[in-house]
């Protein structure tokens, strides 16, 4: 029975009659019209409480497919850059402004390039025999790497190094994967602990905690892992639970910036066909003061963005180094070739000048492909 | 007459009588209406061309008065940050680094203030008696300076001095008022040559060219002066000519970005007060995590805008500096007050990090500001 039916039900017609008004009638009358109020009232509100009840939980739900990010962002840049240093202490802090340029804007992969087409793969081993030519592309990605790497792990997966000779003037990426020890956190990263595995139990990882974290995994020693941490854990047990994830699981699931790949591509070609993701990039931004002004641009979803970078001489001349392209103008590379700083006030802007100042410019566009209401 | 009047000349109506078409008139008739088409056709032309000399006119005085730049931007910020380097060589990369920062995005003032408070106003002289505390705007404020300069001046404004000892470890500006020798201008920055004036004869200024210039003016020797050049020079003179002009005209008339001015302030308050400007700065904005987002601002037309920098520990711990500034929230003191990098992947930013994405993130809200069709 709807509220308004109870509400303009008519009043007996008996009333103004001139026989005797029939009390108890007329009482019981109005009790049964209060007690329909009643009901109806408590129908409103409770109809009111389910709606705010529906807008709550959609309200959540939205924030929680909100929370995790599906796109990535991969940021390319040629090794040569270290070789305009001045130093070997200046070269190690500009392989730093690298890291941290990519860091404060949440870039999820690092792809060292290689101007002068040697094919450098690998950054494990000593690289003893490579010359100096190519070289840097190896130390900016043990640098990069090395930085990524939690700071209680470092020790486990980078041995002393020449190329980390300066890690001490290093500034820290302070980012959210870099957690203190007392820090509470549902992601960590950590390292499997080399302890003979008890049957039917998991391995045990350090994940640079107080406790080490019993995973629910056998996994080979001196794997480097990320482990989701149970929600709750027994505060009495020697050993914390939790489970190991993919890397990608906080960044997708807990909508945080877990630190960065790094891949050395051999040539700028293949910066573009080695993706590690199946699909490839399908959003790919070339950067030059040549480019058309990034103020006019608007940017559609994209599932993995790639912003690439040139050195010294730009990406005109990592082009012509380059066998496998054809092409004399990078912008044909590219789906949109972009001036980042039109009216620059100097003549050139530096590669680790560039990437800050590129990614501020694409920030706002990024955040507005993704959202409904497009930002002014 | 207009064009329209003639084409719809009525036709003789006595063509189509039966009497004997009038030939000679008819002809004449033809005739005249031809020459009224030619006429007319003519006019029509002329209109078109004046309407085209007119339109290009006005976009001729519009590129012009766009040419110049009337409204200025200055940056502030703690000396402190000098204190954050690991050694005396990095120290000296960071101020360069800022110098750099400001240049890309055409800043026209960087003041260096004191966060501790102490008064410190020149940077002339020696310095010897000024302690660590206070030492770093100094520095800070000399290298900037140093930079600015062009390096063809540099020996005579900047002798030798221990704050500028790793000044080979500077990447140069590259503004564009460091010219080459060989480059044309219709500036340049010079000093005035310790010559004796000839009688009615203006003063010789080395610019930095191969010819020396003559100016319109007699002035002190070693003054360091804006000469604009005059547009014919006699190729057989030994001396170039032009005359002296503010230093702000290459801006304000050339459209020129033509570096920056340094001032120290002794406190965070002076920056505001002391400003060179009679009416001061028009729009002040603050900068920190915890403002407002930047993508949300637009920007109105101003004079002069001001944007501040903290140190190490932010903007509140200048203000809790400051004994004549009687507020807690630095919000208070600025028309704005932006956090420029929402959604930061690293849990602090760099304050030379901080001025290029601030600044990146301010440019288009400011060429938006001063065009009509505002950008998206
Ligand atoms: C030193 S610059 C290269 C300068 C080179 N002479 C050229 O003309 O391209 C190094 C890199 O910084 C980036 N860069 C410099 N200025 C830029 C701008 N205004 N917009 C976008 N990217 C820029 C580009 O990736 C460029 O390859
Ligand atoms: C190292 S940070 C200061 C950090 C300090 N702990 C704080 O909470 O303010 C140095 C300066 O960089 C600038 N900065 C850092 N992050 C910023 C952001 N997200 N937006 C705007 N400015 C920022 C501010 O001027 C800040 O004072």
């Amino acid at each position: 029975m709807s509220s308004d039916s109870a509400a303009t039900k008519p009043k007996p017609a008996s009333s103004q009659s001139g026989d005797q008004i029939p009390w108890k009638k007329r009482k019981a009358e109005i009790k049964e019209k209060r007690k329909q109020w009643k009901k109806a009232k408590l129908i409103k509100q409770l109809e009111k409480q389910k709606q705010r009840e529906d807008a709550e939980r959609a309200q959540q739900e939205e924030s929680q497919s909100k929370k995790g990010r599906a796109y990535t962002v991969s940021v390319a840049l040629p090794g040569s850059v270290l070789d305009n240093a001045q130093s070997p202490e200046l070269r190690t802090y500009l392989a730093g402004q690298i890291a941290r340029a990519c860091v404060v804007f949440n870039v999820d992969e690092i792809v060292v390039f290689d101007e002068q087409g040697e094919d450098v793969k690998s950054v494990e081993g000593e690289f003893k025999g490579v010359g100096k030519r190519g070289h840097a592309c190896i130390q900016l990605a043990r640098i990069l790497q090395y930085m990524e790497c939690p700071q209680y792990l470092r020790k486990w997966f980078f041995p002393m190094h020449k190329d980390l000779q300066y890690a001490g003037l290093l500034n820290p990426l302070d980012s959210p994967h870099h957690m203190r020890m007392d820090e509470e956190s549902d992601y960590r990263e950590g390292r499997v602990l080399n302890k003979p595995p008890k049957q039917g139990k998991g391995s045990v990882v350090n994940c640079g905690m107080r406790k080490d974290v019993r995973i629910d995994k056998q996994l080979q020693p001196d794997l480097r892992v990320t482990v989701k941490l149970n929600k709750t854990q027994n505060q009495d047990s020697r050993l914390y639970k939790g489970v190991v994830v993919a890397p990608h699981v906080p960044r997708t699931e807990g909508g945080l910036y877990w630190g960065y790949t790094v891949r050395l591509a051999s040539c700028l070609s293949t910066v573009f066909t080695e993706s590690p993701f199946k699909e490839g990039y399908d959003l790919t931004v070339g950067t030059s003061e040549r480019g058309s002004s990034v103020d006019q641009v608007t940017l559609s979803p994209f599932k993995h963005l790639l912003v690439v970078f040139g050195g010294l001489q730009g990406l005109e001349a990592s082009l012509d180094a380059d066998q496998n392209l054809d092409v004399s103008d990078p912008c044909i590379l590219f789906d949109l070739y972009l001036n980042t700083c039109p009216s620059q006030g100097s003549r050139t802007i530096r590669t680790e000048e560039a990437i800050l100042i590129s990614m501020a410019a694409l920030r706002p566009k990024i955040t507005a492909a993704f959202s409904d209401i497009s930002s002014s």
